[in-house]
């Protein structure tokens, strides 16, 4: 039995049990939301007063008492016990104890439903807006790299097999359409979550004359839910939010699995600096590439947080269910994750060199140059399909005599088709590969030149 | 072992075996994209003559085959086996049966990397475009229903518990709020997909000298891909969309929920046509809500399409790998799933109908006007804690008493307050309750009457 | 930079940077194994001075700094920074601090990838136990209900449309049915976690002449694992238990839906007790079943978990990689989710009770004894489509005329059909209805009561 | 409207809209249970007779009648159009056509609800019989090759990085240890689902004398299901048995990733043969692992299919609801999918040679015997710590002067410590790491002899 009696307990003729106080106690994790809770709280109360609905006096006293408390979560204090339920409860509590009759006032014409979904709404602006800038960071770290490394040609890969040579400055641009996309879903997302909730009160409304435009304006929004039965059933922000995070997430592990790859002695690509692997408890000579492995295992846990948030909504009656609570940690697991994630993958990237050389050396084996063959044919007025056929029977020749296409001669390139001329062996040179995609999105070193020029715009606009 | 040899069998030695044909050929399920791809097709044939790639000869020939191809697919004509990889494949197979040499042209200066990632955005775009349209439909019908029960006064519920009457109107608009919601997310994937994908080839572009720009043009895009090697590794359009859809399910499946509840004898608030259920094997009396229940199941569903992709996309290293095949099926099985529930729901709705004297019954029920109660307390100077905690004694006296609140008389009330006079028993009728409601948002009759205003001048511009 | 130097630093020539260790570091949670990582190397130390590769005089430096580490431990005292990677580095520094070079040989013949392999395994039996007592104390409950509500008889709902009555009883033990299934699952998870993994080293065994055997024995294990690189590389018994939990979660949510529903005003079947329930912050009146709601809730959480760990075995290459780190955390939450949930679930359901008498009226109303009717017939000669067809029009009538079965007089059935005898009457009332459903797992007194029977002894040697 | 009234339409007073039919139709996919129906109904005709429910001739005609559809239907012929619901309505249906009035009475003392799960737990036994027959398959091929390949040496790898030498065999192994687990779980599977549900009726059991015994005799059950409302809610085998399937392609995929990175160039460890490879449409070189790719993209779409099944029960009300039926798509789709890629990987694998030279190459660079040294150092008896770090420092000298540790001589590591003796030179030869760990489940050629040979035993017996 608990000590202090529930603030909704009017009716109630037995006092909640002990093990219902902690299994619905949300406030190990809702308590990070007390900025918000009292930023909220404090528009509420100046609204109240301006619409007469609570006087100026009481105002005063609940603004001081919410500064007050609010200075002192600050520094870390903490006012609360598992048997107040939530933030909300327990900010309440607090200020009533510190102002008396008038903290009682504070929640009038609103209600625990849409204090919570003016609260959420609160936190994931700020969260987008830190995520945004750790994706600009990262953008700016890639563009960065891909000035650097404009001369250093890597084979590209479809199937983990040698395609065709492309710049690495290329392939690291690649990436930034990526998180370019996945910044302008987030700001997609931001527009949909900066609606003001406040009013709806429980699901209906409230009778008394509230100004809900005046509190939205008061906390910085430009507009307001226009249902209250949907603004307390609503979610949608938190699982769009989810899933650019998921999404985002996918490009991270991709990006990651190409580096644990590039990391390995049989590619070795790339060397992550001492400062951003670890060892190995037992085999002295291991250097891991943890970072990258750990962000592209944590892609599971949004995942999981998306399918946590959809599951709950899946069938769930109108309009606010307690089930609704369980929004909050996948929310936040998912927000913390992928900011982290960024921010570490940041760092990690900008102590990594890659090594030109052997991506050069890569960039010649494999045949990677057998599409411009087929194109020098082409642009001889053979029929592509013919073309290809033709290239694919030098290869195979290649393979038989352990040959590059580098190393054949002008002759034997003639014996597969006439219309090989001298001038092929130029053509397939990989300067000449690369330079040869000029179209617009293609590896190019001009082309890429002005998509990062592109991009710098963009970023400063940003 | 296969009777013809594959377009890409130059240096390979063995014949594919035929369980890898079967196990690889995603023909029974992308021939679907047959439209898009002869239509993509062409407008590439277009451009390679336009820029001098291939001959004008050539072109005409290009042309006049794939328009008798798209001809007689369209009345249904298959003319190709399970040894085609695919639908391009099998298309410009047969375009080479039908025109010859000039049909081995056609896939010059493309891969079918670029040339899949085209297909799948022109049927996406199309397929966008039917389920917003649907997404209107739905939201029409809603709106024509709100209007028309402008009078009908339910319980509004949380946790399934009678909370505060509210106009069925009300309720109805909160969906349209989704649905609005849904419409704007599927808008912002459509941008995001309308980029043409064609020239980045393989993985890297072309070395031919092909405009991208003008076969955009043609295919009437505004804007092509940035990055050949984004661009073939690119599914985020596939993803966006799919979760997309799950919201808009998750949107259907809580409206299905409080259907089939609103359908139990129990409830009894809504009659859907005999038309639109089904009865039991074995049960005669039964009138089952198939429809609501099916498409709430269906949610699972494009959940499942939707983890099946994110899956699909972690880890896998740059650029295009055959993983990605698997992109199709639950892409086609969300937007299929999709479609069709939202034609069919509103389809059931239209022939729904609300019992308003038992909603009205309901409402007069469980003390759902106690609230307001509350706020006449507050309105009399009474500190909004303490107004909830008389009214909670109030309700505990009347469950006590087997009493309605509506059935208190005013000096019973003045026994729990003192500021109860003789009004509160007109602030505590239902429609007073309601229409108390009206700040932006509330259950106001007139405030409801003016947001069916707005949506109906936002669905005019959609 | 780290003020210490890492265990495994030797070919290291950078510190880990501070961002790493943060982002790196499982003390935040893998501390919670602390118990398990002690008693495996307690059993580890022991297996190496039997087998003469560390000194008996090690051993025993080794065997009494754990004991006085695990005893502060159980005392709350914490010893590690987050310099510390993990729980095994933090027990291994602290062991080396307390008895000097003895504890630098407890890591002989072992790695950390082994050794969590065996930590988590130990966790994950304990928490089998735990989860398998709930359930079988919840099964308890449910029979413990039954037996008292023999005489409850309900509508049986399917489509949430009353379909025939059955008794509350059967209904209780239709969940008992699925939890005992979970039971049998668990029991199958927990027989392929009791394999003992450590002596696989880091992946390869070790040279050194270690006894795998007797470490498992005293540890408890009846088997030890059969190849080293699996052993490193497997998380099945992590994925199949989340599995089970996921299931039985669900089992719970479809329990939760009903009680949701039974506790509205509209089913009025349920009452849980005062103690088991909230109110609201804003609606004096309300009483919500949340305990059911967030349960019901967390079934979303669970599957997340799962989500998440699939994701993350998904294209893994061989053998550890240090995306395995993330399996914990929805390891622990799932088995913290689920284990509360049943705890509370089963106190919940001790405190509601059953209003009887609104079952029995509900389950005399919607026509739900009409399959009687239909059976009736049946035993009279009539083919049973033709029954049903008769029957639903003896309905249709009842519905035009508002009235029930019961109500109708021998002779309205007879102008139905002609094999109605007046015995009809008797046939279809409700005990009689419940009663001649005597086949194995029908809803018959007898039925249950024996059902009951075999479970009680089931329980008995559970 | 539809021609024909369904046989469930007593009720109703209006015809079912076509919209409806093809929305709740599931001919196009249970139409594949056709045989499990007809087998079930046999057996239920033949009990109903037995128990004298129905007369011996209507059983003649019924037993008669559904062994000629069952005959037309093997040979490919169709009886049903899209207004009937589902293959039980359309054989039940065309029997009445066939057999008369007799047909009328074969859906006597069942309904639809138990007939599904009869005839989807038929098939999944089917289903189960089938993959294990695949899995034993698939474990008899890795063990065929890893008796080829015992002498082969490779690198094994955590982190991607090379840790230390095992045989190919012990790697292929790790394999067979997976696959055997999986076979585990779909017996234990298994056993669940052969529990035989007909006579649970709709949902309550049926008042006519059955005898489901006797049913589950005739149809090669053991067990009959122990109460009717959890036989039609109950959906627990198929949530497993897609689970069951996730973790068998969780574990393809695995060796999928590994199979896709030792065909890289790069790697160079496997040459898959052509006739399991595909080429390009562009690049006339490639040799692409589309199946090893395809395989692991597949891995989504059974993750996909088990979130579908876990979402469709989530919260269900009692006892059976129309959203089940979206149970068996991705029922079969998971089965189909799992199954397939077993057949072609076991394929593929038997079509692939291993690049022993490769291989052995790669095990003596990355410094892969640096444990081993440790050991020596630990077998010296130096604290095992510490000869972690000495072996750290001797690679860091190693890198500094770009040697391996096979070319230190006995002089160069004396300068590291004390301890190191010139047979130090013969303890790190790649066949003394191997065969030097002997312990259960190490890589020793002894060891992984004779676990081949233990689990050639068990396969005997399988």
């Amino acid at each position: 039995m608990t000590k202090t009696k529930k603030p909704w307990a009017g009716r109630f003729t037995k006092a909640t049990a002990k093990s219902v106080e902690a299994f619905t106690c949300s406030l190990s994790y809702d308590s990070r939301l007390y900025r918000y809770d009292i930023k909220g709280s404090m528009a509420h109360a100046a609204m109240l007063a301006e619409q007469g609905i609570i006087s100026r006096r009481d105002e005063r006293a609940i603004l001081g008492g919410l500064k007050s408390i609010l200075a002192d979560m600050d520094k870390g204090k903490v006012f609360f016990d598992s048997s107040d339920e939530d933030i909300h409860m327990a900010i309440e509590k607090e200020l009533i104890r510190r102002v008396g009759e008038a903290g009682g006032k504070l929640h009038t014409a609103r209600s625990r439903n849409d204090q919570i979904a003016l609260d959420v709404r609160l936190y994931l602006l700020d969260e987008i807006d830190k995520i945004a800038a750790e994706i600009r960071a990262l953008i700016r770290q890639l563009v960065r790299t891909a000035k650097e490394e404009l001369a250093t040609i890597m084979p590209g890969y479809t199937h983990l097999q040698k395609a065709q040579p492309v710049l690495l400055s290329h392939y690291l641009l690649a990436f930034v359409e990526m998180f370019l996309r996945d910044a302008e879903r987030f700001a997609d997302c931001r527009k949909r979550t900066a609606v003001m909730p406040l009013g709806a009160a429980a699901l209906a409304g409230t009778g008394l004359p509230i100004d809900r435009e005046k509190t939205a304006g008061l906390l910085g929004f430009s507009s307001v839910t226009q249902n209250s039965m949907d603004t307390v059933a609503d979610r949608d922000y938190i699982a769009e939010f989810i899933f650019d995070a998921a999404l985002c997430a996918a490009h991270l592990s991709r990006f990651c699995e190409d580096l644990v790859l590039w990391s390995s002695d049989e590619f070795g690509y790339a060397v992550i600096s001492d400062a951003y692997t670890t060892g190995s408890s037992i085999m002295p000579q291991k250097k891991n590439p943890d970072i990258a492995e750990l962000i592209r295992g944590k892609t599971g846990r949004i995942y999981g947080d998306l399918v946590a948030v959809l599951t709950l909504l899946k069938g769930l009656p109108m309009t606010y269910n307690r089930d609704l609570q369980e929004d909050k940690e996948p929310l936040f697991d998912a927000a913390d994750t992928l900011r982290t994630s960024l921010a570490v993958f940041t760092e990690m990237l900008a102590n990594t060199s890659f090594n030109a050389e052997r991506m050069r050396a890569a960039a010649r084996g494999g045949f990677s140059t057998a599409t411009d063959l087929a194109e020098y044919l082409v642009e001889k007025g053979v029929p592509f399909r013919r073309a290809h056929e033709v290239v694919g029977r030098i290869v195979a020749y290649c393979i038989g005599k352990n040959k590059t296409l580098e190393e054949l001669t002008p002759r034997e390139f003639k014996t597969f088709a006439g219309q090989f001329d001298p001038d092929v062996v130029m053509r397939i040179r990989l300067e000449q590969c690369v330079d040869a995609r000029k179209a617009t999105g293609g590896t190019a070193t001009k082309t890429v030149r002005e998509r990062i020029r592109k991009i710098e715009k963009t970023l400063d606009r940003f």
